[in-house]
């Protein structure tokens, strides 16, 4: 990577273009193993029905279940893997962030995106800000996770919006 | 833990009733390294910026950077520990999730958590929903992620709220 020019990246890659509101993307499928679930929660939550099949039984989830912020971060890589800009796509905010259904072991997620917003960055000439809908499901099409981003990434035009 | 019932832990533990609105905690420090920065992108978020020392300089980010997803999940161990339910507090929805600085190698991420609203679950009795505003900030006093989420936990006191 290193040996290759972010200007080259740039041109190569998908950028804020790519991404007209009204997109729609659907992303590849990642598969959540029971190991995967606790070795995240032993280093980022460690609680009871993250980290121990029996125990997790007698709590509120009913079995063990993927730390939301688990989730979040699958969905990430799925969200990344699928958008594919080499010069990179930076998160701005988060909102209605919910997990509305747990994760399972054995459970196979992937994110549907909707690009609902794109308008050249006003403030950085060069840069696209994307509002996004980022929908995770699980393998019976049940919403585990969904919020709206907003997110920056470059765009291969300098335009300057109007003012 | 197989060998605690679930009973013997919520009495023993912190529950929703040491949490009144107003409960200010801040927890331990958590030092960030390049290493941890990077091996969190190879696995969630893939991107130059969270990945490549050299490369990550001639991005927005100007240097290596935390996915904020990274962040999310140091946060998140730093707000479990410092809470020290033993019952668990499961997060419910997350709102206005912000990442106005980037956190860097050689930071030092501390939790600063306000419990803005405390009350008794009415669809689940036996258990508590707390508000929180939840600053992440790094050595410098400079806040790296914010947010505001519910989270539901154990209540020692079965109290049936007035409907």
């Amino acid at each position: 990577m290193a040996t290759v020019s972010v200007a080259t990246i740039r041109a190569m890659s998908r950028a804020f273009e790519d991404f007209p509101a009204g997109t729609r993307l659907v992303s590849s499928k990642y598969p959540i193993t029971a190991a995967a679930i606790m070795n995240f929660a032993r280093e980022f939550d460690p609680q009871l029905f993250h980290l121990d099949l029996k125990a997790a039984g007698k709590t509120l989830f009913g079995g063990l279940a993927a730390s939301g912020w688990h989730t979040a971060a699958v969905s990430m890589r799925l969200f990344v893997d699928t958008m594919d800009v080499a010069g990179g796509i930076i998160g701005m905010g988060v909102d209605e962030l919910k997990w509305p259904n747990a994760v399972r072991p054995g459970d196979e997620l992937r994110v549907e995106i909707e690009i609902v917003e794109a308008r050249h960055s006003k403030s950085r000439p060069g840069y696209g800000i994307i509002r996004i809908r980022n929908v995770t499901k699980n393998q019976r099409d049940e919403v585990v996770q969904s919020f709206m981003a907003s997110a920056i990434l470059p765009a291969r035009q300098e335009v300057k919006p109007p003012a």
